[in-house]
Parts: structure tokens; C-alpha cells; sequence
């Protein structure tokens, strides 16, 4: 009853084999190699933006943060939500990238932000003067934090803000796949086509061994993204082995197919704990991962049971046995239904 | 006939197969995986350092610039060749890492320093004065960038001139198995009983897909090297990927025996190549590169019959047929001895 | 009526006359002279701290973030208040000095922080994980950004919870002057009795031309700071004349009485305007600042009459003259109180 | 006999003035000020640069470095010669402010660079390639390191290189006044009109207490330099007090008779010494610095007899008495001439 996150599970079989296929015979190095190029006229086809850079990368934070460093100067304001990825767990590595620019939280403590927020955030920060944060890219993510999935309409508008602001627009899409599941929408009417310039396009959590992809949609500032990866470590030697992932993630639809998976999952999960008494959502999920709460009591006996998953808010340790415990699920491509059941059945019972 | 470097061949087969057979089942992101532990463990009784705190990652320059960011401080020199990979092949890594710490050459153009060329560099920094350059850690690599190998009276009299000035010394072993390999010694006695207070221990050259250890023979500063890794991106979630390549990297002597099959294949290509006529070594060759010049016609003929390899000083176009170039070869564990026969039989047949 | 900051006044005229007194003959550059020696020893003395070190600067931003650099760590957040100048007012120099250190702001919408926020704000910082800010500094201002003054026992709280969870505390002592009048303590009193690590010595904002001094109580750190200042271009060769202004500045308790006159002209000020119609206080004014609010009609007769201040909240231009718009009045040493009574007299003929 | 540097000196009465006739009413801070206005219109006018941007700092590494820093990148090589003073005086303030550039020396130990070094170096920096440093400004500065001056031939010549593989042109001219009062032509012949893109434009060293000018000649980075300036804490709120100095120092060509003074003092120093036993030239001077050797023993009687200067090389302890030691001697504006005669003097009874 593995649920504690989509990055604790295996790589998708296809991914696999691909890597093991790729693994014989020479090839160029620093991504001068045929895989790169596959992978990368791949992703381009896939989003319909043939003029698009893409570069690739090992880890989500390095594909956010090399991303948002080219987008922003360290003198700049960049304006997420107060429980961003990039703010709340990448241990300061966007002011390392940026070299000193500052995560600015919009609104109190939302997860999804609003265009009122946004606008306000923005307009907060002071124009023309040297002595506050000026006015950088705004970081959005979705599937968000908390496992909510921004409309085509919202993140439209959001980005129309950005831009009505003369800013840029990031995403974060290390859970892009789940999100475009959600919406079955098509990759570029989630991105360019609303506004957004550039996307770290995620591919560890719904499957591969660790590749993530940042696309700048617009190329001018592609030259200056290689020039930062390499400096910061993050251009692979070995390319190949990067690219052979994205390869077989893209191909066939197998990223769309493994997202559905595990949303179909996670909307299994919640409809067998629904109506359990005690059980109470944050909020609808959309995509992949369930925020919600049980009681202490139950969380113990599930813990006992052999669950695997975080406990989001409060101590499970604790006096009262019916205190509400914030949990986060997430279900990955690869959890059996069985297990599934299992947690749902365990639940039941100790509930 | 690809002797261009060992970054470009596949990984061993024992590798891969342990990463296809780390692919199953759930396991604890971050680092908290059997597969992370069992890859410290190893590394830790291979290098009989039981204290030793291990740190893996994905590329060589991430090992030596968290490594060198952990020991040094902004405002310090750390003393290398002007050869060294992290002066001259790094985009300024280490500058990023460190947050400003100036890479200081050793001598005018060497390959290999000295003791006596290491002692001036040291004394040539001021001290007790802000002005300059304050003295920080040495940078040592081996096998170097030209081939050879520093013997252990060597490296342990530059640990001794390091310690006199009370610095320490990081060594980057991108190629340290094929420097035990051809030292014929113990990893033990090529570093932390030297004097060496931290290795760069590369696997991805030497037959990985892209894995790097950093290892503190003192772990006082483990966990800021953990908390530098995550801040620069380079702590991986499905961490077993790492992990599994290593602990069969270093499983049962592997890492050992592809160096040496490495240096031996190096060693009949050179044998092979002596007694060509226009062909002179630029030194001899200590480990799995050789560093030589031949004629400018025979370079053209070999990379007509398709030899990939770099010229690593002059122009390949050129009037003079008979100029001397010089040339890098690079074997790595998977190359063909056929490919080497081909390879200096049509060196032969040009000539 | 010029009541728009503390630092648009001219310097105390002794401070002049020792700098003119200092402008002659020759000195060793960069602190080695008379002058320094003899500034230090004045503050070391001052604060009854014999062991302490001194580093003089130029720039209140200088001193802030110098200390905090040397007090922390580039993973490390920055506990204070959301309206703190290090946040507010330095376009992102604490993150540049720091080299990425974060700003974690306590509470809400704060001034002055309690105990109870601080204390939740550093308890909300995980320990032992990587993923999130580490705990690093409190760093606490007084007088504050809103004109208020912590009391000694206020001060010694919240460096009570610093030290519990093992942290140090700056005070950004911009106003340490009028801060100590308010509270007519001893500047020990109010800083290493209670636990402060480190100080900002404002003296610029009340009588000097430009210097300020960062007082380290304990100087084992000294060092790096005076490398940090060079770093950072703020090693003054001419060093005399940063130091005679802090001699001038510190002898015979000039620093305090200048405070003084310029804490009873803004006491002055608030009288006369306490029962002004429309005039409401924002807080207490416990120093030179006040924080209040007048309707709209009443401050564009007061700018027509030439008075120069800032609003802080709200927009001048607009429609309806009795909004209450949010100024603040900044009184310092030399303002005349002939301009104090004139402003009050000409708010009164308005209002 | 101060003759250790032009850095110890006091400043010229008439800035002294200006300083203390700006020392009175209110005036807006942050450079929003008549005196800055004044000051910055009196640079343009000097520098014939009607366009031009002119931002104040107190200090010469601030000059440097924030101008170096908004003209480069950090994974960009900065070419300067290898006794520059942001090279070997500046604690890596370059690295710091550039967020990581690299100094890249030109030739092995030269003062004054050729054509040619500059060509080679910058045709040495790879391009198209993310590994090494990428192409970057070349810094320039004349008077040199040691004490030459580079005709404006010479001057145009590496300009014109630098033109030609398209990169920017920074001068430190930290004494800016010297080299214009030895070649005898105009600010704008010196800069602008040979190709010099951004200057350095020093005033401590001749006469005033701390202030220089980052003058650069096309203003379209003008705000980015705003920002950096306030971000590094270089920006005075009181900043009428830089203003002021500039604005005498430059009035009625006071700057460049200051120069010619300190220069006809090294001149009269030189002539001096230039026939006594055992003195020797390390090169002709040419502006306000004397480099040249005397025997051991006629240093110790210099010190002996008062004398403050450095030795430059060697070490004054030291058993031959005949052993030639470099000093550098470095006239300031107000070293009066009979302390020049009385070294003289007492250099001709010991020698």
C-alpha cells in the first residue's frame, strides 16, 4: 500500500527496455547523440511547436530552477503560490539558480492562485524604484501542490495577467501528464497556446527512472540554458541514457496512458473512502493525489497495517483518537488495484 | 573505431542489469532506499573507511563542485592545473558551486604539479591581508587530464605540502579506477592514507550510465554536502537508480577489472602505434589515454576510414601534410580489441 | 517641513568639524590608522564590551547584510518581520550577500514580532530534512518600520527564543540612537545583555554623513566579515573618514543627545497634531517616526503648503477628500521646531 | 616622506569645501538631489557624452565590479592582465559581483598588454562550446598596475580587438587623471572615442575622501546598474555628500591639476634618483608611480629615516645588503616637495 508518493514507485517496463536498448554501442557525448534527437523532434511534435528548444535534464528542481533563472534577473520578484515546489522543497535552490531572486508567495495560503491574487501580488511590487523586489516571471504549477488541476480557462487568464504585466510564465509540470489527463486537453493548449513560456515538463513521477524536460517554447534564450546546465552540473556525459527515457515515455502516447492510470486509481482510492466515516477532502481531487483527512485512530491502524504515506498536516502521535490528520495519497501508474482495495478494505475495517 | 573518449561507450552489462533488477516494487525517495545503503556500505569497506559519509550523484561536475563548495569559501583560491577539468572544462562550475572561489594554476602549462610548484603556488597567496586571494583547498585529479597517473609518493608528498599550509585536498577521480588499476594498489592507500580528505570517485567513464560518488573520509560536513546537493538539483527521488549502478559497479572488483581491461586496451593500441613512423608520444601513457601527435595527412586518412577520435591541438585543415598534431585516444572497457587492431592497421597503411 | 525620512538632513556639525579635523596630513589606508584604533575603541567602550570586534561601513544595507552573511548560510531562512528594510527596502542585497539565504517572514502583516509568532515561525521550519529553508538567524529591528521600540524585556524575550532553538539574533540598529532614548537604557543594556549576536550602529540616519558599524560581540567571526567587506567593495581606503564620523559621532554622548532632540521633536509634532480632526495614530510614536492617518484633502493642502513627506498607504490623487489616507512623519535631529509648529499650525488651518 | 600610495593622502581642500557647504538644509536622498544632478551634468559635459549615464559609488572595487558585472555573464571570461588590481586586489569581488565570471589573464606577467596577448587570449576562449568559459569584456587599466600608460594608440588598438571579436571594453581608471594629465588629450580622446564602453572614472585616489564614477558611455544598462548598485548596498542615502566631491573635483579642471601636480612630483622624485648607485628603473614612469630597485641596505636606511613606502618584491629582512629589492613609490597631490627632496636626500647619504 505504497501511497506516499509517484516517485517511490518503478519506471514504466517501456521506459526500461528503451534504456536497455540504448545501452550498447558508441555514441556522441553532451547530447550530440541520435536519442537526444529523437527525443527532442519527439517533444517538439508532441506540443505542435516546432520552433520549441528542448533541454533535459535529470531532476525536476534542476529543470525548474535552470529554467526560472533564465527567465528572471536576481534583482526579480518571482511570484508562485506559498506552497510552491519551488518555495516550499527545493531547499533554496531557486535563489542559487537565479543568483539572489526571491520566491514571491501570492495571497495567504492558497494553493491554486486567483487572477485577483495574482494581479494584486504583482501590482505590489513597486515599478521604477531601486529599493524593493522588481517585477519578475510568475511560476505556476499544475497539477498544483495540493493536487488540484487549474482549467484551461484559469491558467489562460492567469497567464493573461503575467502578460498583461509585460512578465513571462513559467510552468511546473513535474505532474504535466496527470494534469493533461485531467483536462484531456492536448499538451499545447495547456502551454503556448494560453501564454505560457516555458514548461518543465516532468516525466520522473509518471514513469521514468529520472529525466524531466524543460521546453522553452520560445528558442531565443536557448543558447543561454545550455550554458546554465552546464554549469551547473546538469549536462549529462552518458546523454543518451536521458534521452532514451523521454523517447519511450513520448512515444505512443505511453506518458498520457501511465498519468490516466494512476488517475483512474486515485479516483478509485477516494471513491471507496468517500463516505467512510471520518474521512473528509481538502478539496475534489482532480488528478492523482488525494488531500484529506482521517481520524488519528485510523491513521494508526493503517500505519499498523502496512500503509505507506505522509501524514500532511499534525503528529500522528497525540492524545485524542479522533483529532482529523491531514494525509496525502498519490497513486502512481504502477500500484496495483489490489492495493488499492487493500487500503480502502483496511480503512473500512479499523474505521 | 571510437577512441574519441570513455563517455561515449555503453555501460557495463552488470550495470545495466542491476538497474533493470532495482526496477521493481516501491521504495523510499531521496536516498532512504536498501539499494542507497548497500551502495554506501560498499563503497565504505572498498575504501576501508568505515566513518566515511557517501554522497551519490549523477555527473562528474556536480562530484567535484559540491565536494570543493563543502571545503573552500567564497573568498579562497583552491589550487589545481592549469589543466584541470574543473578549470577548463566546467563552464565555471566551480565558481557557481563556491559562490566566487578563483581557481589558482599550478605552474605555467603543466599536466602533472609538483611539490615544489604546489609549495610557490601555496606561499604566493598573501595571508592575513583581505586583498587578495585567501589560501583554500588543493584540487588535485588523477589520472590527469593528460594521461598520467601521479604515483603514490607523488600524491601523498603534494598531500603533505597541502597540509603544511594547513589546506586540504579534494582529489577528482573521474578516472580513479584506472589509476588504482595502474598502480596496482589498494583505494585505501591512494587517498585517505595519503592525506586526501576527499574523492570525486567516478563510475560513469568507466562503465555506468551516470553516477558519481562524493566521499568525506572525515564526515563532519555531511550534511552540508547534503543540503548543497539538493540546493543545486542533485538529489535524485528514484535516488536506487544511482545507487544500483554503483553498488554493481562495485560488487565483486567490476570497477576494477574494466580499468584494467581499459588500460590494457590503451596499452596495445600504443604498442601497436610505437614504431609508426610520424607517430610521438606527447608522454607516455599511464593509463587509458594516450596523448600523441602524428602527421596531419594520417589524421585525415584515419577519420576518412572513420576513426572518431579529437585532435586536441591544431587544425586538422591545414597545408602542411606532414604538420604534427596532437591527438587524444581514449579506450574505454568496451572497446573491441578488433576495433584497436583496425584502428592501428589503418594508421599503418596510411603512414 | 521637511519630515520625509532621517536621512535628508545635513550631518551634526561636530561630525563635520572632525572630518574636516581629519583631512589632514597622511594615514595608513584601509583602517590602519589613529582614527579607526580610536573609533573602535569608542564603541567598544560604549557598549561595555571590551572583546568586541568593529567593522565600519558606509551604508546601513552594507552593515545589514554583511553581518547576516557572516552570521549564515545560503540554505539557511532569515527570521523577521514582513516589513523589515532587509526584506522591504534592499533589493534583494540579503539574498546577494548571502549568497541565497531566504527571508522568512513572521507572522502576518507585523511591526513589532511577539514571541509567540517567532517562536512558531522557527518551529515551522523543519529540522533535519532537506528539502525546505534550515533555520538560520533571527534578525530584528528597533526602532522598527513603523516608528515602534521593543522593550528591553520584549527584546530579551524573543532572543530567549532564538537561543532555544540555537540561533543567533542582529539587530538592525538603523535607529539604535533613538531606540536607546526611548528607553533610556545603556546600549548594552539593550543588545548583549540580552543576547544580541550582532548589531547594525546606525549613524547616518541620526547626524552622520554616511557610516555605520557593525559590532560583532563576540569576534571570532571577525575575520570573515572583514574579507566579506572587501569582497564587497566596502573596504574604504580612505578609511579615516568613515571613522572620525564615528568618533565624532560617539564622543560625549553626542549620538544619544542627537537622538534625543530628534525623539522630542517628533513627540512635539504628535502633540500638536493629536487632536487634529481626522488625524488618527497608527500606533504610538515611541521615537522620531509617527505613523498616522489624515484624509486626503488635508494632505494635498499640506504638500500645497510645502511640507515634503511620504504617504505611505494609499494614493494622493483620488476622489473623495476625507479618505484617510496613511502618512509617515520622520523627525530628525535638525529639523528646526519653528517647521514642527508651522507644519502642525498649517495641518490645523486645513483640517 | 609618504610615499606608499595616493591613497593616503588627505583630500583637496576645495573638495573638503564643497563637502562641508553641501552639509546643510534637507535634500532629497538616494541621488534625487541638485548636487548630483550637478554632479553627473559635469561629467557628461567633461566627457563630451551628452548620453551618457554616471552613477556614484565610494569606492574602486565597487566601480569595477558593478560595472563589470552589468557587462558580463558569469560563465563569461573577463580578459585583463595578470596584475590587475580586480585581479589581485579585489577578495574576488569580481566573482562575486558577476555571480561567478572568471578573470582571464592575458600572457604570462605583463603590465600593459599587446594586440597580440589580447588576440590570442580571447581567440583561446572556445566559442559554440557550453565546457570552458565563454567570451567576456576586457578590462583595461591605465595607469596600469605599475605605473604605466597606454598611449591612445595603443589604447584604440585593444579596443579595436576586443570591437572585433564583439566584446565590450571596460577602463579602470582608478587613476583616470594621471593618465589623462601624462598623454595630454582629452576624457572623451581617452574613452569613448577609441571604443571604451564603461569607465572607472576614480577620484579618491587624487584628492577626494571616498567617491568614484561609473560612467558608461551608452546608458541603455543604466538601470540594471541602478539596481545592482542599491542590491550590493553601494548606493548612499545621503548621496548629496558623493555628489558634492565630484562636483568640486571635476570643477575648473581642479581633477586634472591635482594629477599634474602628483605627476610632476614623481617626475621631480624620479629625476632625483634616477643617477643614484644602485637604483634601477624597473620601467620609465610615466604618471605618479616610480617601480624601480635599490639595494637592501639603502631601504633599511629609508626606513630608518622615516620613510613610508612598500617594497614590492623581496623581502627587506635578508643577509646581502647589495641584493636588490622593487619598491613602488607613488606621488599623491599633496606630498610636499621638500619631503620628495628630503628622500632624496637621505636615498643619496645611505647609498
Amino acid at each position: 500500500m505504497y501511497l506516499a508518493s509517484d516517485n517511490i514507485g518503478p519506471a514504466l517496463p517501456e521506459v526500461m527496455e528503451a534504456l536497455t536498448a540504448a545501452n550498447q554501442g558508441h555514441a556522441k557525448p553532451y547530447g550530440n547523440d541520435p536519442w537526444t534527437e529523437r527525443a527532442s523532434a519527439a517533444l517538439r511534435a508532441l506540443f505542435e511547436a516546432p520552433e520549441a528548444s528542448v533541454h533535459l535534464v535529470a531532476t525536476g528542481t534542476a529543470a525548474n530552477c535552470l529554467a526560472l533563472a533564465t527567465m528572471s534577473q536576481p534583482w526579480q520578484a518571482i511570484t508562485c503560490t506559498p506552497l510552491a515546489h519551488i518555495r516550499e522543497d527545493e531547499c533554496h535552490a531557486p535563489e542559487f539558480f537565479t543568483g539572489g531572486a526571491r520566491l514571491n508567495p501570492v495571497g495567504q495560503a492558497g494553493d491554486k492562485m486567483t487572477v485577483l491574487e495574482l494581479d494584486a501580488a504583482l501590482s505590489g511590487l513597486p515599478q521604477g524604484v531601486v529599493h524593493g523586489s522588481q517585477r519578475g516571471p510568475v511560476a505556476l504549477t499544475s497539477v498544483t501542490e495540493r493536487g488540484q488541476v487549474y482549467t484551461l480557462d484559469e491558467l489562460g487568464a492567469l497567464c493573461d495577467v503575467a502578460k498583461a504585466h509585460g512578465l513571462k510564465v513559467h510552468l511546473d509540470g513535474a505532474r504535466f501528464a496527470n494534469a493533461v489527463a485531467a483536462l484531456d486537453c492536448s499538451p499545447a493548449q495547456m502551454t503556448h497556446e494560453l501564454g505560457v513560456d516555458a514548461l518543465s515538463f516532468g516525466a520522473t513521477k509518471n514513469g521514468c527512472l529520472g529525466v524531466e524536460a524543460v521546453i522553452f517554447f520560445d528558442p531565443s534564450d536557448a543558447w543561454e540554458l545550455e550554458l546554465r546546465r552546464k554549469r551547473a552540473g546538469h549536462l549529462f556525459s552518458k546523454h543518451r541514457y536521458l534521452a532514451a527515457q523521454i523517447e519511450a515515455y513520448v512515444k505512443d502516447g505511453l506518458w498520457l496512458d501511465a498519468a490516466r492510470r494512476a488517475n483512474a486509481k486515485a479516483a478509485r482510492l477516494v471513491a471507496g473512502l468517500r463516505d467512510l466515516p471520518g474521512f473528509t477532502l481538502a478539496a475534489d481531487p482532480q488528478a492523482n493525489m488525494i488531500f484529506a483527512t482521517l481520524p488519528r485512530a485510523t491513521h494508526k491502524r493503517l500505519f499498523d497495517a502496512g500503509a505507506y504515506y505522509y501524514i500532511w498536516e499534525g503528529e500522528l502521535e497525540g492524545k485524542d483518537p479522533d483529532e482529523p490528520l491531514l494525509m496525502r495519497l498519490v497513486c502512481d501508474w504502477s500500484i496495483p488495484e489490489a492495493e488499492i482495495d487493500r487500503f480502502i478494505e483496511t480503512a473500512r475495517n479499523v474505521a
